[in-house]
């Protein structure tokens, strides 16, 4: 059905694609994410035989010596594991200070869990759009955001691709807000040499499968802030007041998010390599830029300017129009056929459909309506129509994969291109189920 | 300043007593909890080298592999792995049908998170004594507790001693209201030949490192009701509908509590030896209560009737007068200073420090007062006064082990017995801290 769509496109590029039957540019694998490698089996290991598997007394001793570890890799004095990065997001933000009735500025280019956190908390997510320049969050809607129920800033340094963080800081300091960076997505990141995390009151860091940094699950709260790294403290261990604490500490929602010693174990044991990748995934993340930008109606996102190492979380290619304007489906559902696995990226929180249900009336903020928006356009037009992601775990292989990579985006935007908007249209009816499924990140 | 307040009791015995410098009855350590066991590194390493370690997509290998075999051991059809024992609280009772503004009835004998999950589930806990016969959920007291805003019953089989079912479910079919089984502390168990978990509508397990099968941390919610199963499914994991589902499952509330794949197989290799551990702590404690029955002043509770597999997460020595007058506390410290690693069991969750400041106004129900009642006589007296713990682990050692227990509970007896009641609430008044601080199970 789909080929009888775009059969009046160019007849014999198309017949070439593998996803009308035509020859595979990639049959072999490229690398899987996550990996084990040298120390990992030694370290779970050492947590079996060290026998206290769990997160009490917290922080636990794995838990304590990975936490250290990485606040300081990440230029900050306190860390705090926990296990989810959904529960980073959620203590990251209470801690720093938000209190039920409050707002929290955010991006919609975002994963659900920092928004479900902020309403978790009993606050509202003022969500705001996407700057069509820098392709993060809009930094010129923070004050059109701004009320006087806002408690602060939640970035999102979106496929580790980092929000500048001194207008945020400026505003935040002004209004006297909170800022907490969400680093789920920029293990390692570093803006004019100083880490990401390190530049609000709190960080966020998820260690969930997909992650540059991952146990499977897992979270961690970073601030250089003793107030509120006794507060997360207290959060993750059911409001237990540790022995440190000058203050008591209770908050009314009562929980256990401890991290397992094992999964803190095997952190560690990654963490010995999180730099060395990363050298490696810029090396072939340059490749595949300068492939990307010899490729007509093709793009891909570059590192923000004064990032001095970028994160790579995800490679992100865009689709200039026209291919914009046939279909983002057909595209990676092509680039898929042909091998590569490439990936849809988020769908904007505020129209994802696992979010929706939890709030009646989101308040939106763009630049043509300001707050109060009925939609946002820049997010809902690059979401839907111009990124498509690579994930980082192929950054790790060899510059035969970025070329079979570069050779597939060629094939299938040659292929694509004959196909008119009208029908585009009829394509995007089709496949919009297919997108929302596949969009499970 | 103790040995001053006690000095007026038996002096020789007392001077005996390892607490004021006499030989301890046993220097070398019990058994140690959790334990690695044959099967665990080689789970861990088949996780590891399974490549993916999270538990996205819900369920993974491990997972559902560990839950097809946990469900089933206790006759149930259906279960669910999630990340802690709370997240199995909130979610059991949740899938089970609780809705915000209603009211669940529990026991305050209880570890905090069941009545901190009520309340995350926006409801309201009624919290009923305990009776002072069986030392359980006073089942006498379900009509009392009942409201027109009750949803369910959540029950704890306290230490593993199973709360007999037959009541609730009678109580609950009249009403119309669920009944979901705490089982955290009584995993294995059997009540007439069937499992603990499968009596009412869902269940709720903990993997925490306490408890008889453990992976440091972990929960999970077991039921023989597909709705709730799925329901169960969809909250562990981001509300995401699963290809079995036959309707749409969305709560307002959205959260990640999946279990990682690494304790999900290490659960599935310590599960092997559930069984025969069980066997050993039966034998064990058995000799223990003839023990403690042959010390004047000293119990112990024995399986409720028609347990036909007791748990014995705990095993309980109740303090008769006068011991009971003297004080607990005092008794604990001496028999830990006799080399026995006892505890001092749960505070009741209306005055514990870690619950009340989430809460107002407790709703409580005594048999003198009924509902609105002030205070709970019986569930005080037991938890200050009468009960002490000895844990799991060391039922699982010798004989030896048992007789090194009974030496030291009969010495720490003698010695105490001179003290008395005036002197008693000065000591009260010292310990009182410790006992406080010292109950974080």
């Amino acid at each position: 059905m789909l080929r009888d769509i775009i059969h009046k496109g160019k007849e014999k590029e198309m017949d070439n694609l593998a996803l009308f039957g035509g020859k595979p540019v990639r049959t072999t694998p490229f690398l899987d994410w996550p990996k084990a490698g040298k120390g990992d089996l030694e370290a779970l290991k050492r947590a079996l035989e060290a026998g206290s598997w769990g997160g009490h007394p917290e922080p636990n001793t794995e838990a304590a010596a990975f936490a250290e570890k990485f606040a300081a890799r990440h230029d900050m004095k306190y860390g705090i594991c926990m296990n989810t990065g959904t529960e980073a997001n959620r203590i990251s933000m209470r801690s720093a200070g938000l209190k039920p009735g409050q707002e929290v500025i955010i991006p919609s280019y975002n994963w659900i869990s920092p928004i479900t956190s902020v309403t978790t908390c009993g606050g509202d997510p003022v969500v705001v759009d996407i700057d069509p320049d820098t392709h993060l969050m809009d930094l010129t809607l923070l004050e059109a955001a701004l009320s006087d129920k806002t408690a602060g800033v939640v970035s999102m340094h979106y496929t580790g691709r980092i929000v500048p963080p001194e207008p945020i800081l400026e505003f935040c300091k002004k209004h006297n807000l909170f800022y907490v960076e969400d680093c789920a997505q920029a293990h390692g990141g570093r803006w004019k040499g100083k880490a990401v995390g390190s530049f609000g009151d709190a960080a966020a860091f998820s260690f969930q499968a997909s992650k540059i940094l991952t146990a499977g699950e897992g979270g961690f709260v970073g601030t250089n802030n003793l107030e509120i790294a006794n507060r997360a403290h207290a959060m993750v261990d059911n409001n237990r007041q540790k022995p440190w604490f000058t203050e008591e500490i209770r908050f009314p929602e009562v929980t256990n998010s401890r991290m397992s010693e094992f999964l803190a174990a095997l952190l560690s044991s990654q963490l010995t390599r999180l730099d060395e990748e990363q050298v490696i995934r810029q090396k072939n993340a340059r490749l595949l830029h300068d492939f990307m930008s010899e490729i007509p109606d093709v793009g891909s996102l570059e590192p923000v300017q004064d990032e001095t190492t970028p994160a790579y979380w995800k490679f992100v290619i865009t689709l200039g129009e026209p291919l914009a304007g046939i279909s983002k489906d057909v595209f990676l559902r092509a680039l898929m056929a042909e091998g590569i696995p490439a990936e849809p990226g988020h769908v904007p929180v505020h129209i994802h459909p696992r979010t929706t249900l939890s709030r009646d009336n989101w308040i939106l903020v763009s630049r043509q309506e300001g707050r109060g928006a009925k939609s946002l356009p820049v997010v809902e037009h690059l979401a839907t129509r111009v990124h498509v992601w690579l994930p980082h775990g192929i950054l790790l292989g060899s510059e035969k994969d970025m070329e079979d990579i570069a050779t597939a985006v060629r094939k299938v935007r040659d292929g694509m291109l004959g196909v008119n908007n009208k029908e585009s249209t009829e394509l995007a009816k089709t496949t919009r189920q297919v997108w929302y499924e596949s969009a499970e990140v």
